[in-house]
């Protein structure tokens, strides 16, 4: 499946099949490409706590307002941005970059510097967290489809209540709630707006006049 | 290019060839996938400023402490998160909804009172269209790449600054600063971090024990 077909395909409104799991290997490769979104620094903020017990599954659903698409997903996934100040992975994620691209040590402690003062300008680094997992959250949806598996994000929850089921602490925001499996039944796909209404040329305001392409993609 | 290529390949560190244009035809069909992405209700609060003039693009890498991303590419995007509570186009997004799924009036008269009490119950609404637009953008980076183009998130920037530059009203959250063109150069990837540190399995805290898969995915 090419990319964009994935992002077509997400796109569709869908029913879980709740008798066909999701096979650990499946589930790696998703949360690996997950992994390979766009963050700061690549400070990586994003966690995967990923459920799949059926009484864990039972317990987020009555904290999502029973939403259906919980009620059949073989997976649930909690998305959830880190923004601890003082315990991130920066020592870890500073030797890979290391690894990948030459850095004198003079490079490192700009890259030291840099990252505490981006992280120091922030006012509320729940929300940056959040921001940014979000992005994860985004690929391993359009990673869930290119793998045959079907994605729905859920946006009704309650929050603390989710958080005190499964111990989450507060240095990591809740981000998202995402219902993975395999689609049943045909997909219905709901139109976007158009560009002419999403999109500004040169300036704000200014008419877009670059056309709408195929309705398709 | 799978959606799995597309992920991978969108997080090598990049270089823009600056004398390699952008087609209007691709920027249309890059635009049409990334307003593919997730949002709660379909309400689709992203908004793209494409800019492409030179003397805008110079405007904006000034805001932006000079990126040297911002001077290579053809291509800026400002990706704008869109939150004025009256002004939407939630009339369009309900004709649409209603043309792919068959929603009699008392279903949108639901549908009506649940995206006002969800809107409402936003105690940040520029941070609610932030986090959504996002989505839209991160879509619109692996479409890119699928569509054999690169992309950068500049991620320091004068946002109040890029606010007066283009106009941009403060019921759009600037969201994320976007580069876009053909690659030059041998592209080099960064590793991420391992499922182990990224991933809990039913419960917070509880280790990660389904393995790591392949390195390249």
């Amino acid at each position: 499946m090419t990319a964009a077909e994935a992002i077509l395909c997400r796109q569709s409104v869908v029913r879980f099949d709740p008798d066909r799991p999701v096979s650990d290997a499946i589930l790696v490769r998703m949360l690996r490409l997950a992994g390979r979104a766009h963050s700061p620094h690549h400070l990586q903020p994003w966690r995967f706590l990923v459920i799949r017990d059926q009484g864990n599954r039972d317990r987020l659903r009555r904290a999502a307002f029973h939403h259906p698409r919980l009620g059949e997903a073989p997976v649930a996934i909690l998305v959830l941005g880190y923004h601890h100040p003082d315990r991130s992975h920066w020592q870890v994620i500073r030797d890979q970059l290391s690894s990948a691209v030459p850095l004198s040590a003079e490079d490192l402690g700009r890259i030291n510097a840099e990252v505490r003062r981006d992280l120091a300008a922030e006012t509320d680094r729940g929300i940056w967290a959040c921001r940014h997992a979000n992005a994860a959250a985004t690929t391993l949806m359009i990673a869930a489809t290119d793998l045959g598996l079907a994605s729905a994000q859920i946006d009704r929850f309650n929050g603390s209540l989710i958080r005190d089921i499964f111990s989450i602490p507060l240095d990591h925001s809740l981000c998202a709630v995402m219902a993975i499996g395999y689609a049943v039944g045909e997909p219905s796909t709901v139109p976007c707006l158009p560009l002419a209404e999403l999109c500004f040329l040169e300036h704000f305001g200014q008419p877009w006049t670059l056309g709408e392409g195929d309705d398709r993609a």
